[in-house]
């Protein structure tokens, strides 16, 4: 999809070259997209005609190809988590730093524009103070046990969004983080030392509250819903209906799905996303900074802690 | 209904006393709310502690009632249609004005709040010049034969409603009516000459078009939609839920239904009718007058000869 | 209003006597309703036409009174909460368990058509197993600082009714409550030693998950919302608009605002409320019974202990 | 757009050939896609490497060029409406009869999502017998005089969508059809001879009456709404918002605006619309056939000649 964004509908941008780790994959998509095919990331960072590199890799991968890039003296776009182990994640930032190199990390939701909307109305003052943070988020089924097993768990793989957009909406530091879940959707999960549904509290600097519920399944869909409530009034984001067609019959009314799952719901933020990026490597600066990668990446890890240790947890004693 | 709200629940009105052609209904009547049972309608239009009268009787006693009400100088309210005869109506009319009585006339849908949101924001400018009206008014089943027969039809029973609200919204009298229908609800309806399913358009004086389509028969509930369409924007009253609770599953949304009938969705309209009736008789202008009363039955007659020769009829030409 | 609606509108129910500590009150209301003004409670109470009592005095002297309508083996209706302190609360089960007497506690949103659809939709199956239930319950604005000061702070006078409804939902008893709060809308709020936005998480018996959030004053009026999301769907309950009318221009659609306070939007459900205990006078079960008063106020307690401790706090802690 | 979906994102199908007019036109556009440009309509029609043609050409031009097409034996896809000359339509469609060529007319709102859903909803017996459908089109603007003064006025051009969604939705032909209308946007509409206001009405072989409301422009947006009721129930296509974040403040909840054009809402539907095409050209049943371009044309010279003469017109009186 990315591929495909980038060659074909993001106006300006080309796609030059692609490296996988499976080498047919890589094949595939520059065969589609009019690109070439290269057999290491070096030969993609390192190429003339390249500008900018994106890195959608395994999570693992994030930081090393990172401080590559930087070394090249390119823009670089990495998606989230850009690391489990915030280590990395600081030795990528030095990298990033000493380079002068832009970077943009990939929370698309940002670019969503429903969830965009309720920050702009926080940012126009329309919500006044912001009090509380309501998010809702709910996949339509869990990823595969193998996913699981390298995700980081539920806070660092899923609620990481969620943290991301508690300090969008609210332009605010989160300082203590109080967390618990259960295994409910499927006991491999469990099994696998991870949670799938999962309640969390995060206080934040200003003195909002944000309150955040996950499930790794919710059957009627995927349930996207974020609401800021302040002194001044309420901006919410809705789960937009997969068509606006209705039924009425003794009932009541019925109406249509969700879109299922992101691809359908979040591919417009995805564009968005990467034409974003366009503007970045042109000169404007990243709407998602490396700070903005690290930030929800903390926050995850306090989760983590919270939970072990059944008591809230703050941010400074994470890092 | 009548006699509880005004017995009970409008603020500084009491329920003297109650004629019915059945006698003992007013004797239950009267008996529950504390009133008196009278054995004519003369007992009541006389009484002395009978400040103002309610005409609630079948359609063809309404003038005579009224013009009795005139005789003794008091205020009237009058239920709709205030006769199936044009002649009939300038009659009582002849004698309220010359009797300089107040008198209201029972449509209540002028009173629901979200039917007159509606007329407030036309009134207020927020629709700017009126383009077009558009009303959807389903009833969830269809009344007795033996009412349909003395009924007026369709059009001066059901549609009459719709008619009022064409001109309290647009505030411009009817031109043209053209009307069509069709019995697809019973056939027991058009065996009574009647219509069970309808559409009409209607020109006003303004140059706003009205379409209005009705139905006898809506298997979900009480349909009662309006909306005014203009230059500014566009003012709409949708149905309301009988609850807003919702559920949720693989198929999308489903709601509650909608209120069965005009008791449930209309009863805070008759609330507040018979508040208004109170601020008539105590000397505030009547909002529901007798040519507001007579305007729409003209319109309802039109719409039957439009029906019969099938073609739009010009209002001038009924009278 | 319980006075209104038990003299006029409850099918079955009389008002016989009313007892207020400001005399004139009882007066004033017995008057309008047909009801003679004691001056004592145990003038209403002993009265032999006085079938059934409903407390609805302030909270500290709910108990007392209950013990002496339990010495005259009479049913009663108690206000929420039952009192502040659950050795008075254990004082009250106790006289009402000997006299073997009926008590509904008035937890009124259970009779909420919304509410009541979601608890329906649980008790149904249509949910599943439910693994999170969300509330968020603002008021439009708080009450005098003289009120809160006797109120047993938020989470016995506000949060107490999401904790009712949280147990009503679920059908499944609270084990832990996790809670943390802010002074945001009035410092005067803090300064009587309360909290005026709250967030809490509840486990549960069943393995679900509650999460709740609070603020004393929601600018957009009274909001209530409930949701249940478990293995099979999704219940919800969304906040019914003042009336249906909408208004579109350049920039959208424009709703008219919520019911501004609990009067609007719950009294369908006080009548409810007043419907199912004339039923339980005549031997029906008690909808609302007396463990049922005193869970929430357990919770509400253990909130307040979260708070001061800053940790999850079991329920067993509490009693 | 149609040349970026056909080369980029309908599978399966790659853009050959364009030709324009206006010759840069087409060079910029095979240029963008990837297609060659070509000198003459016969330079595609004839071209060995083009399996199938797109006719999307001026409306006076496609019956010609359709006639072309049908020489060479190809496929083709024509844009609505065919002709505003019934007897050319008829030739075209002899000819496309004699070649035995699939042919697919572009009504792209058959493709549409919510739409559909409507009309699945009745050809799957849900809403029962169709006893009345209500189509509400609006433009958020007009278009040019000097389109104006070529497209056949506002029945043939803008109405004829929504003669072509009463026949879709309820499978029934037109037997009669009233119109009327007024100039209320731009008096310059009306010195061209056309109206911008219109209201329809539409009786159908199977009973259905179709009532459908025009203007030329609606402020808040491209307003596109579609409902089917019948005896079982009514299925409904409401407008998407163009996001669904919302504010609420004292006054209520306010939405985002809808879409401003059709390119906004109606992208979907046209991707559908080439993919179905590329499943005709494959040997798929053509899904909106000549006769389903014919129709709506009839239909709109009827409303036409309706207006002209103050009177309902039979369909059968125009051919």
């Amino acid at each position: 999809m990315h591929a495909e964004l980038i060659a074909q509908r993001v106006p300006g941008t080309e796609l030059a070259a692609v490296y996988d780790v499976v080498g047919d994959a890589a094949a595939v998509v520059a065969e589609k997209f009019g690109a070439r095919s290269a057999d290491s990331p070096a030969a993609v960072i390192e190429a003339d005609d390249v500008d900018a590199v994106a890195i959608c890799s395994s999570t693992d991968t994030h930081i090393d190809l990172l401080v590559e890039v930087a070394a090249a003296r390119k823009p670089a776009f990495v998606e989230k988590p850009l690391s489990l182990d915030l280590t990395e994640v600081d030795r990528g930032i030095a990298a990033a730093s000493e380079a002068q190199i832009p970077v943009q990390v990939g929370f698309n939701r940002r670019f969503d524009a429903a969830h965009r909307g309720v920050r702009d109305r926080v940012a126009a003052g329309d919500v006044g103070d912001v009090h509380l943070v309501r998010i809702s988020s709910r996949d339509p089924g869990p990823p595969p046990i193998s996913y699981i097993e390298v995700s980081g768990g539920i806070f660092c793989d899923m609620t990481i969004h969620d943290f991301d957009m508690a300090r969008f909406v609210t332009g605010s530091e989160a300082v203590e983080v109080y967390a618990t879940g259960a295994v409910r959707v499927d006991p491999a999960i469990g099994a696998a030392g991870d949670l799938d549904t999962a309640a969390v509290v995060v206080t934040h600097a200003s003195g909002a509250i944000t309150i955040i519920d996950n499930s790794r399944r919710a059957v009627y869909g995927y349930d996207q819903r974020l609401e800021a409530f302040g002194s001044a009034g309420m901006a919410c984001s809705e789960n937009p209906p997969a068509a606006t067609a209705r039924y009425w019959d003794f009932a009541g009314a019925h109406g249509t799905p969700l879109p299922h799952f992101f691809l359908e719901r979040y591919t417009p933020s995805y564009l968005a996303e990467w034409e974003a990026f366009a503007a970045t490597v042109a000169g404007a600066p990243s709407p998602v900074s490396l700070a903005d990668g690290r930030a929800p990446l903390v926050m995850g890890l306090a989760a983590w802690k919270s939970v072990r240790e059944g008591r809230p947890v703050a941010v400074s004693e994470i890092g």
